[in-house]
């Protein structure tokens, strides 16, 4: 495992005003950089159920009655990275050196541990179980809301080796933060202008187009909306949206979780069958805590299947060639047949 | 190969405003979407000596006195990319669909081919060869600026088959687009902002603030610096940077065009001794064609080795997190002692 070299620290890009967080490890060579955190399959598996002394102390589970916190009996966990990128602990201290600005690295980087069993896969889970993750993003997002230094929480799953997992057993992440991160802030600045001129929701006119032109429709309920973005970078790229106004994931009522659980894992499913089970992120763009019922901005889940096409030379353009046309996508997606997925695995209490 | 299954087009996200080109593959399963050009190794090359008729017909080539175009006898060959992600021929028809815009796939795609000689990568090429490929990209981008339609080219190199590269026959990339990229766009902007605030170039400003504590200074001589960037979004990220500011790398003189190359071959070689030959991108940033001597800007080559901790998640968020302070790595790319090549392979006549 590694160690940290010194105290990670924010530094801000003084071209473009970007913050990145240099959390420096400790190697043992140059070209071990980076590698530390990419051994799977080592035989001991902190995540899984008996280990529970091998991560830090619980945040928040979900167990059977009775069964005390760090012991087994578990369903789901969410406990402190134990090699965060970022330290709870401390203030900001903003300051500048020469033309550059540079702060601590403070933030929260918790791991939500989605399984007690090693090799099920979030697809694999019981739909009360793929529930149950979304449940803890929304409790933990609530909770780290609280704390003041905290403007952002961006939840995200990578799922693969290739989409940038370390370690097998499958979970998800938070990571809260004292600033906005780039691609959100755009996406809010394009809302705002968006806003100033119509006076309308850019998210809602999107789903309103959508709806009547219907090419780029994957999947809908009662309450949300699963398209192929029309620009979208990526083949088979997919914005999962509610379709009345919402501004804060925080905010979702218990109903529309389970519907948005439901829509979400189909997805996945489809994308698993159309796509061979590719390697994937998700992550929930939501608004910044320090505005309450945001009428521009409009909270989603982005999904990217990572497939083998990818040059790093995006990087260094944002100029994205796409393969693959967002209703060709949509079309192989939404022809996909879902079946019913075999008995429920580990019944176990409900939270 | 692949074919084209329609016209490729520029689509603008209706939120950020980026442009990306959908230039849609035929493909016989989804799942083939996007791997058709990872095909390496299979035989046959069309970049090689003698199978110059399996390109589309030379642009420009380096070759022997009294070797007629498209036949063997070269050292550099510049031909359109046989499967462009742009087409060259047709107008912009700029439009509107409903709240979404999209103009026709207009632009310039061409390959560098930088050596006949196949399984020589770049840093295998001689000091002359390798400054034939820059000043490909200089002769090359001089004469796409005649175009009215074109508003920018970007060079760019791959290597290695984790950085994108489709065939493994070492070559370079150009493609000339008739919108600014965005990376680029926001550099720009965040440029323009300080010049007008402070009247100087911020690249300037941070070449002295760099020269001034030489902590991140990998390498310079008297016309350029390469730094480790204070904001490295990725380990051992390099900036290398005309130390007088010039706005436009097409305006460069022969002179520096020699030290450039003779700085770039340097850090592509450090690198290789560094991280053990990584794949890597580079990519020139240049000021748009329709500013002469623009005094805000200052061109600059990024460099980027792809290691193998990348997120899908940093393409949601704009957000990076870097296991390696420039400072490190600045030490360790700094540290490493340069040999002798072996003795020029080609010699041919110089164009």
């Amino acid at each position: 495992m590694k160690d940290r070299d010194s105290m990670p620290e924010f530094r801000k890009d003084p071209v473009i005003g970007r913050w990145v967080i240099i959390a420096a490890e400790r190697a043992e060579r140059p070209s071990d950089f980076g590698k530390a955190e990419y051994q799977v399959n080592r035989g001991f598996c902190p995540f899984c159920e008996g280990n529970e002394q091998s991560t830090p102390p619980e945040i928040l589970a979900f167990r059977k009655s009775g069964t005390a916190a760090n012991t087994p009996g578990w369903k789901l966990r969410v406990v402190p990275n134990k090699f965060p990128a970022l330290q709870i602990e401390g203030d900001l201290n903003r300051r500048g050196i020469g033309i550059y600005d540079q702060m601590n690295g403070i933030g929260a980087h918790e791991v939500i541990i989605e399984t007690p069993t090693h090799g099920q896969t979030l697809i694999d889970l019981s739909p009360p179980q793929f529930e149950d993750v979304l449940l803890s993003f929304q409790l933990r997002m609530a909770d780290l809301k609280k704390d003041t230094r905290f403007l952002y929480v961006i939840a995200f799953k990578n799922h693969g080796r290739a989409a940038g997992v370390s370690l097998e057993h499958s979970h998800s992440q938070l990571i809260a933060l004292p600033i906005i991160p780039k691609r959100v802030a755009e996406e809010i600045r394009g809302a705002d202008n968006h806003f100033r001129m119509k006076e309308r929701c850019i998210f809602c006119d999107i789903i309103r187009q959508e709806l009547e032109t219907d090419v780029r429709i994957i999947e809908q309920n009662d309450s949300f909306i699963a398209i192929s973005p029309f620009a979208s970078r990526f083949p088979f790229e997919i914005w999962l949206l509610p379709k009345k106004h919402e501004s804060h994931f925080e905010q979702i009522s218990r109903e529309n979780l389970t519907a948005l659980s439901k829509i979400l894992r189909n997805l996945l499913l489809r994308m698993n069958k159309v796509l061979d089970e590719p390697p994937y992120n998700f992550l929930i763009h939501t608004s910044p805590f320090n505005e309450e019922k945001k009428l521009s901005y409009h909270w989603h889940i982005e999904i990217i299947p990572k497939l083998s096409r990818v040059a790093g030379f995006e990087w260094g353009t944002g100029f994205y060639i796409n393969p693959t046309s967002p209703e060709q996508a949509t079309q192989f997606l939404k022809e996909v047949v879902l079946e019913q997925k075999a008995a429920e695995i580990l019944p176990v209490d409900s939270p």
